[in-house]
């Protein structure tokens, strides 16, 4: 179950219907678990911005970087042109490098792209080196493109799956999450969806609620380093420019769970609009555009921070117990235990 | 009362003695506040790092910006050289020329500036426009050159005082905030002190309680724009690297109260060491300093989240109901309230 | 004579009418020089976009930081929202609180703007403080204004005027220049202009020529220091993300005449398109853009290296020799010499 | 013959011994050229900044993004960290997956670093794709791999070797260039090395004189478009803020051969000292170090400058004309002609 079925909340805005990123509509997900034997657990997960050629209709996007010590892909060339022309895909840290020459190998192997000489791959990671044998880079190029090509509107499996399946969170398994907000007519209707990859520490709060605390788990009483990948796409109207800035707020998203961006956190958002599309090539010397003026992002803002805190938070219930490498055991968050706080706390039902 | 004496906590972390930031050994606050006839609701907050002459011992120093929907000066050199040469100044939107030529003034008169012909004055503000006449630009250098030099170490005053006069936060009055955290001597025992001038919106809550939510008022049922200065001073060793992240972390710390950084707010986060100073002239060509590792910044971080949620929420409890420009007026957060409603989360006594 | 008229060429394309900022249509400039008694060598340049409202009427805006050794006001706003809120003015460093100030009573006072709480001036400034006397801060905001209110199309004066009064250059006097290019109707049509204050060092190179050694003045023979501000303007549609790449190529300029941007200068870049406005208020929840594709912008990149390197070499043949604060003065280029080693090289007539 | 055999001279500081990065005492290249039957034209070039365990003994750095339409990998753990942990590796677009890869093979095989999980690679890249099968991404991990381990002191080779094997450059022949100033004891004695990989347009300047122009090959008659991959080393104690600046330098450097930074670039300096190391692990809590003060690093600044440019005309002095993949032949730049330019000019004897 999830945390709304326990009557928590976040924040005020409503959810879309699936609350998850694939309430903006067209957005895709897929994801490979490769959960082998004693000591592979990491994955893959794949979002797609739209079912189009994404490197022949480029998607407005910006990538803010929380905490910078992580080893995601493609930030240069995204925050220059303010252009995605890839999936998204992440993985583990070490298998950067694959995904990103995956990603290559897909694109250049799409019809229509024969001529082109040129990728840049978006990669995000987390690093699930204490499950899994990060050292052993177990996944392949195959498995990224299997991830691209198997994602799918719809629901979006959380927990230990994809590049959620090796992760860790406040010192709990952490995993895949996702949420999303609609915003009112009156604020434009808009649909913010977000991803996130948990992997990282600090002092856990729970729709407010100090269950860390609780639970006896926090920082620096424990040591709960790590590292946040967190995607957020919408179909409002924005430029890179105010993209960034709404990248920026997933961050603020993640402060409300009690992350920290500790030092050896890689802590990022990618945030991409579905609203239009920049073509590879056009005859036209101009883009036209109709963007969302400043004055009105302000609450698709929110919508970003409530979505991110929320989507953390759903990662960390959906993901079970697991063994792997070296026979490292990561328990669950003790959920009973923890609705059971947040009710005493009137958060939950 | 403070929050504290409610019982109210606010992350893990121990205060300084004083709860303020203050507790950086060194530190001093002045204050000037201008409540006059029926207009005049504004004021100036200075912050010095040190009692030494500032331009010539100037301190290694960063500032982030959170949303850059502001008028700080002073950015650029402290960006490129890393080092803060003047006290800061917190004011009144309008008033930043005013505050920065008295800046010149103070710095260009003391004694061993004789020579100087180049100061780099930092100024914040926010816009207490609502309760103040902002446009009449009350604010004089002397009212600014009053607040540097009757700086002193000891309690810092909150609320309705200094810059934070005519402040207005969550939809009730803001004000003057501070607060510190001191780490345990095995994390390094280094203090990490804020203060901060609170003008901002969003969904208010209070040690993670959705107090804002509870009194109904809150984005964007109500609209709650607005800004947040923030300044951090810590004794630990940092250069204006560290600091920068350091600074990052107060901005994760206003999210903490709800805060959503607005299209409209300028947030910015001054971030001061005082471990050591850079001489402006030496003949030594090196600076030898001795830096904390990249390794030991986190639990600063977590420090610096704390103290600037504690610091924001202090503003708001010390806050007293004000009319001003035009007869507007904002009341006081509604404390008794407010404290029962974290009582029955448990998060009160 | 300015250095065409030599027969002298600063790249390849052919410049607008003036061969100044004001070819780009619409735009003004206004200056005003301080010339007074012994010791006041100092003044205001003002550029005006365009004839409205600069405050209802923002206009598309970048400010690129070369480096930041400087007190540039107003960067932080002009990043975060992309647009351009007042007149840009120039003058001296001690002078800059000064002139915000007085945009604020400008723009306060406009019509139209009696509601208006927040203004953003941006106010660059290079130190004229060898020639003139800085501490006196000379410049009042009377002075600001007329610059402003004086604003012209047309010739733009160049020299010891304006913001460029007491200014040096490459160890000789430096001032005011102004440049331009128009793009042929292949590339767009497009005209950029530029207007800069020259206060910096470096190894003079003109058209290419090592004429700092040829007279034996160059770094670190002799130590040149200082600052350069630069003003882009442009009637290509432009976004705030492509004017800072355009404003970046004016620090290339810079670079083309020799100058290093060393440790002590403040070089910054404020561009900004004329294509089209961004309304302060609307009731479209929407801004209709018509921007030049990325694909396009190329030619304007050029446009603008070769623009900022010769308003920069026409400031020097503009300048005329100084005497000023203290008795200081400085030799104005001997540009007969100049034409004579740039005849040799083949650069000149 | 390299151009200063011709006398021709680059700015006015002296060089070092070899005028290569190898002036800066430690550093070591290593370049693995791959020209293969008709089509395979590309290869690597790995710079070394000491001969210890990189990983374990990271050294200071920053990396400047001039234009970023670029995959360079690793970009923002040096940005938050200040430190490389790797080799530098350059090569061509679509093998940058490739290296990095082969660079975390490197590194976890390494002694010492047996439990290392985490590595940044930092991998930068110019697009071969005219000269190259660049969709074949021919180059393998152990190209890689050999050009780490092959890497040593002493001279570089230039041209057409390693990454410059297929790149072009203002319509010419480009690929790798070398070059070094060694500052006079009066400016602190340090060297400063460049290696740039040229892969770019613009209009070609040769120590200032309008080569380009006279050759007929220039913007925008022609479409010159491309990347410049620059690595500045210097033995100077800098960290990672000045770092940032010097590597800003280079940039200029580029400027002054008349690159213009046009859209398509990828335009990046990657900037290391070797001064002093920063430990992986240390029981130290403290990193001290013995930096250069802001005020002494001007005539580093501009021996980055004179070094960039000079690699730059020196590369394309020693590449050679080349045909391949689909018949495609570049000219190599008409040394014997520009010479002959260059002494019209008195630019060369």
């Amino acid at each position: 179950k999830r945390p709304r079925e326990y009557g928590i909340r976040f924040g005020v805005m409503p959810t879309g219907q699936l609350n998850a990123i694939t309430d903006v509509p067209g957005v895709r997900v897929g994801q490979v678990t490769l959960n082998h034997g004693e000591n592979v657990r990491t994955g893959v997960t794949a979002i797609l911005p739209h079912v189009g050629n994404q490197f022949q209709q480029k998607s407005p996007a910006a990538i803010y970087i929380g905490n910078g010590f992580g080893k995601l892909a493609g930030y240069s060339q995204v925050e220059e042109l303010g252009t995605l022309e890839t999936p998204i895909v992440l993985t583990n840290t070490l298998n950067v490098p694959t995904a990103a020459d995956a990603i290559i190998d897909y694109t250049l192997s799409q019809s229509g792209n024969e001529q082109i000489r040129s990728v840049n791959p978006v990669v995000g990671e987390t690093n699930d080196g204490f499950l899994n044998d990060i050292r052993g880079r177990h996944v392949t190029k195959q498995n990224v493109i299997d991830a691209i090509q198997q994602a799918k509107t719809g629901p979006v499996e959380e927990g230990n799956v994809g590049a959620g399946t090796g992760t860790i969170c406040f010192g709990f398994k952490g995993g895949i999450g996702t949420s999303s907000r609609k915003l009112p007519a009156s604020l434009g209707g808009y649909t913010v969806g977000v991803l996130v990859q948990t992997n990282f520490g600090g002092t856990l709060q729970i729709a407010g609620v100090p269950v860390g605390v609780a639970l006896g788990r926090y920082e620096f009483k424990d040591n709960l380093d790590g590292s946040c990948m967190m995607v957020v796409l919408t179909d409002a109207p924005l430029d890179a420019r105010n993209l960034k800035r709404l990248a920026k707020r997933a961050f603020l998203g993640l402060g409300h769970t009690g992350g920290i961006a500790s030092n050896g956190s890689g802590d990022y958002v990618i945030a991409v609009s579905t609203a239009y599309q920049i073509p590879h090539a056009s005859k036209n010397a101009f883009d036209e555009v109709k963007l969302l003026r400043n004055d009105n992002v302000s609450p698709l803002f929110m919508a970003a921070i409530e979505a991110t805190e929320e989507a953390i938070i759903n990662s960390l219930f959906a993901a079970k117990t697991l063994t792997g490498h070296q026979g490292h055991r990561i328990e669950r968050l003790p959920v009973e235990k923890v609705v059971e706080i947040l009710k005493n706390a009137g958060q939950a039902r």
